[in-house]
């Protein structure tokens, strides 16, 4: 199962130390997660369609479920941080212990069983697509918190270039399909399609570079109150931001931390770590604003899937000059946030169950974000997958495409 | 000018202890709203138009200001109940003032200025009206701390009857139109007018009602999370929420707390001060959502500006059996959540200046009411009026009207 | 009755909003005050000795109760100034309703009950003392958040002339009574009378100036964390501590907001609105010590209860040079702190019931201090009057006299 | 270097996990315990002594200072438990290289420095011990929030006996001597030794027992306003304390948290983790009080230090029945709360430079503990060493003995 075995690869040059610690409510420590990812296939699978399934310990189902109420009350998320045990390798074992029960599992149920869980199987691969992406942005978190910079991995070289100017380009307005129809696997929340009608607008081609956004900075972006939405400029004020997450000064000179180590910053490279409202601010200032999920997702039309991912083991978006016309840099490098509220579409029906907690009762609150990033699997993301955070969130790596 | 002298008739059966107070951050005491709409006159009109303007008082830009930037950092919104000084007497003699100055500059200036300047009035005279509504609803607020439970102003009796049955009505796909074109006065971001398409939907044909809410209640509808959106559930365990606001149990019956005292809950009034998260709860309990803005408005059409307003002197929603078909209380009596967060319209564009920041910097995670309420001026309210709180606001007359 | 009275005196330069605010949670509105005290005549001595007693209002034993548990639970101390009723007028008609209950009582009562209820009036009379000086403490806090700087009475003028420096007085070790043992009114913590040992020491004649305080503030004494106690320099930290409350630059000159109105700082007045934390920084910044309350005590001996008291009616310390030798300014203008933390003395009985919380149940955790201050009745205060406060408070008069 | 072993020995039975996390700003990992009393010797030796120390990692002496601002600022207290990095094999390479540091220094320094820094060194081993009980306290404050309930190391069989009732030693009034005038090594806050006058007084021959708390829990100890401090009580409220620390309940019936795991409470034992307030209100309840620091010592006179210390390996307070008269238990065990507030002795100096930061910035606020406990080294105890906490913590073996 090479998802499961990803998630090894993953945690690999880690010390033990490393998968213990929480630093906010929002990041998990990574033993955390791997053993969360293992959780799902207990409740959904082998509970679920075992009469007889004994789990390995009676306590790792209140410690691993992370939010779904149905299936009984979670450990406090806040407090994920304060168990030393289980440990590290028992949290291995655990999931070996998992994989084994599965694959006996899956030998020996029935065709009507095989079918139903399958579907389930699925989902928590998918899941476990997820969590990695998530161990990638709350260990760079946590590590960033500690004045020796810790590297997590080498990137391979990725070199780096000026990319040209941003050419807009142009969509006429007109119904469209939103949502997915296909026999891929989806979640919930891309359901069901549905017509909408868009107006005419402009995409820019490629993603804002920090050689750009700096110019916002120079330019007092963070010390203007005009440009930002008043909640934004009440998180600029409180959290006293002054730049994008992980970049600091050193000798008057912006630098940035990344899970690959510390260094100048390269002007090229997308910028990432930002904020919905940062990245509202920033289209502000440039005349222009955020696209609609909309848009976005009738722009991307049938361009393929191809970009900076996870298995590129940059863990970084990469500073390239794409030749060619049209849009480029839709898929991976970093999440691009919308102006769109996280809401259900027309006529949406969550999964029956405690599954239906996976997407629906976030839809309140939080935005829209396209196209994966550098931390994504590149088998996970799709043209209709909706990612979502709050408008604070900047943990994640996220950035900004303009529209007009 | 008669909206000049409601603000007026509204306070007269206050104390003067009753301007002073400032119980949450979000409500203002009673001096300083009437205060505020002035200052609004003094920034906007005569400080613009007349070089050598002289304020009453140098302090009061700064006191008197709400939360407009671009004409100086305001005195701090949740410190407002500190301040005993200016007295009542003392802004009724600054209200006074500033009408004597506006009169004074309006039979004065250019026929230039005063095409300006009177779109600016009317704007002013539309903010007064706004705040007339949260002088009630912060005063509510603010009496509804006190054990005496004190009563504002007897009601007008309205009599209380039964609703029928809710009937649900129908409105077929299509493409609309969202937004103004008429020639009355508007908000910015009323525009611009545009095009959307609507899928089929169901509308009901009257507000929710006490009675109907509290079968939810009986229901268990507070204790249940798969009927709420997880920072609704959230904030009922915080909150402790288990009823509307201003409900509350003696002698294990119901009651309820209105402007003109206290007294058992009359199920057939239409339930208010019920937050987002729980108009939304209740509409999933019912099978049923909330209505988009555009739904809410394409329905209204050509629906006359009828309903219970402030005019009306009740202080709260009535419990009238409406008699005929088709949709009623759209206006007046209560404000209907919309599942819709406040966004910009495509196309949107601020008002210049100051002014501008009147509306959209408020565009993010707020979500839109609808059609004015018992504490609305009628003539303050149309098709295309949009109000907007956030999901957690529970101190408006806010009320359910349900979709599907 | 002339205490009661003088309360009516002390509120007359107020406007009705001045008396409903309360800031933080350790202030309390000013009427709140005048209330409470009649409250403690109810309570204690109307309620008790009166089987058919009516109180005018069945709540107003819940809002007025201030920390006396075994007599019911009271409002909630930070909410007392979200009560816009009942207002001033009626407290004023409970306050006469009381005073008019307790000398029909007095003109009727038993002989018996006549003594025990004479003792309470003592308390009762002493306890409303003690809130008019809280009245003029409170008031002036509340005053001082508004950018007005509103005057709440002209002082009579006292002139100011530089004191000599200091002298230290000397005395010997040895054992010393502390503790009243006199016929005078006391509370039960000056009791009861004890021996105990005193070292040699030295006591400064005079309390420490604004002139000197500056000097220290001038040799970086709120940034030298040597200086202070490890809470007093988080306490800065915090709290952006850079000189004593109500000091603030204009013109980069020091000036203060006094109960009389603002302007420029007078060197020779004694230092006052200082905490715990910064008299003792000034003290070891001076290469010496607070005194302890016994020391304090001792030194008293014999001198005359003579100073600056709230009979003056200048409502702030004054800067007089007093001829002669010997201790000065023992009592009135400031209370001085000692380095005594508030405890039981050997021995110790509260009063019983209720009223043995007036005192015993706040030893722990706060700093006596001594003298009385320029807020102070003279008849209230004696050599073995112990006020305590939390080593953080500085709203009121508390000042500084060197021990070694 | 025994006392250094015997911090190696107390962390043998840790997991990695177990010496990274941090649940409160009071407690810190274990980790950083081990580190930090090596750069106390690395700062206060090594740096001071040594023209040309390098330190092993410039960061190091940042991450690992505690509070001492003289030194530098230290790394934020609160966010200790944020660093996975050092990690545990990083630190024990860190304490090498110190210990071999120290080593050459000592082989080859000046007698004149020798002298000096052999103070440092007594200073820091007895350091080093107080850090050792601050590893088993903090460690099992952390393991308690794990619902594993893990143990920490298997205690030594100690039996199990009810102890005789109570029996009052009685002390009569006179002039003592506290303080420490011996040749042993002490602390600064020990002295000087000055002379006291002690009222009469009785002092329990033995600590409070867990049956005996029961009691005074059965008897609405944590229900009864009027037995506890005002303080005291607000801690109840707020932190809903219905037990001392590490007790629960299952079945019905009180269990109790151990380093060694976790059973059924013992009756016998003494009863430890209660706060100041506990204690408090438990002596009120008996009709008694907590001693005086001043009282303990003078009553300990010439008693052998014997006692349960951290040497037993028990790693808890014994419920042993202990024979003949005269006081039992004063040292080991629990340390027992005294009703002193922690206070400077009369003439009392601290240490020059950043040493002198060690007791005296926390003479306010706190009380002191006399006694030592079952994690304590036996010999780091003596009849005149002061411990002190905060009238709220409960994580230390604090116990009770009654004096009256």
């Amino acid at each position: 199962m090479s998802v499961r075995n990803f998630s090894r690869h993953l945690v690999e040059p880690l010390e033990i130390e490393d998968f213990v610690i929480q630093v906010m409510a929002k990041t998990s420590p990574t033993k955390w997660h791997l053993a969360h990812v293992s959780w799902f296939f207990e409740t959904f699978v082998l509970d679920k369609f075992l009469d007889d399934y004994n789990s390995m310990h009676p306590q790792y189902a209140y410690f691993f479920n992370s939010y779904y109420l149905q299936t009984g009350v979670p450990f406090s998320r806040a407090q994920r941080g304060v168990l030393s045990r289980p440990t590290v390798k028992e949290v291995f074992e655990f999931r070996k212990y998992v994989d084994e029960q599965m694959l006996s599992f899956f030998e020996s149920c029935t065709e009507e069983d095989w079918k139903e869980a399958a579907k389930v199987l699925e989902i928590g691969i998918n899941h476990e697509q997820q969590h990695q992406e998530l161990i990638l942005t709350d260990l760079k978190y946590m590590l960033a918190q500690n004045p020796l910079m810790p590297v997590y991995r080498e990137s391979r070289s990725a070199g780096s270039s000026a990319p040209e100017p941003i050419n807009w380009i142009n969509f006429s307005e007109g119904m469209t399909e939103i949502g997915n129809s296909g026999n891929e696997f989806t979640y919930d929340n891309e359901h069901p399609v549905h017509k909408t009608f868009v107006q005419n607008f402009e995409l820019a081609d490629r993603l804002v570079t920090n050689a750009e956004y700096l110019e916002f900075m120079q330019d007092g972006g963070y010390e203007r109150s005009e440009l930002w939405l008043d909640e934004g400029w009440s998180a600029v004020k409180e959290n006293e931001w002054k730049s994008p997450l992980y970049w600091y000064l050193k000798n008057d000179q912006w630098h940035i931390f990344t899970l690959s180590g510390s260094g100048m910053l390269d002007p090229n490279e997308p910028v990432t770590h930002v904020s919905y409202y940062e990245a509202d601010a920033y289209a502000r200032w440039m005349d222009s604003r955020l696209p609609t999920e909309q848009e976005w997702e009738h722009a991307c039309a049938d361009l393929p899937i191809e970009g900076n991912f996870v298995e590129n083991e940059h863990y970084h978006p990469v500073a390239h000059k794409i030749p060619g016309k049209g849009l480029k840099q839709m898929y991976g490098d970093v999440w691009e946030w919308t102006m769109s509220s996280y809401a259900p579409y027309p006529g949406y029906k969550p999964l029956a169950g405690a599954l239906g907690e996976y997407n629906g009762k976030f839809m309140a609150n939080q935005y829209v974000l396209r196209g994966g990033s550098c931390a994504t699997s590149q088998t996970h993301i799709r043209k209709t997958y909706r990612n979502f955070f709050h408008a604070d969130a900047r943990w994640q790596f996220n950035g900004i495409r303009l529209a007009r």
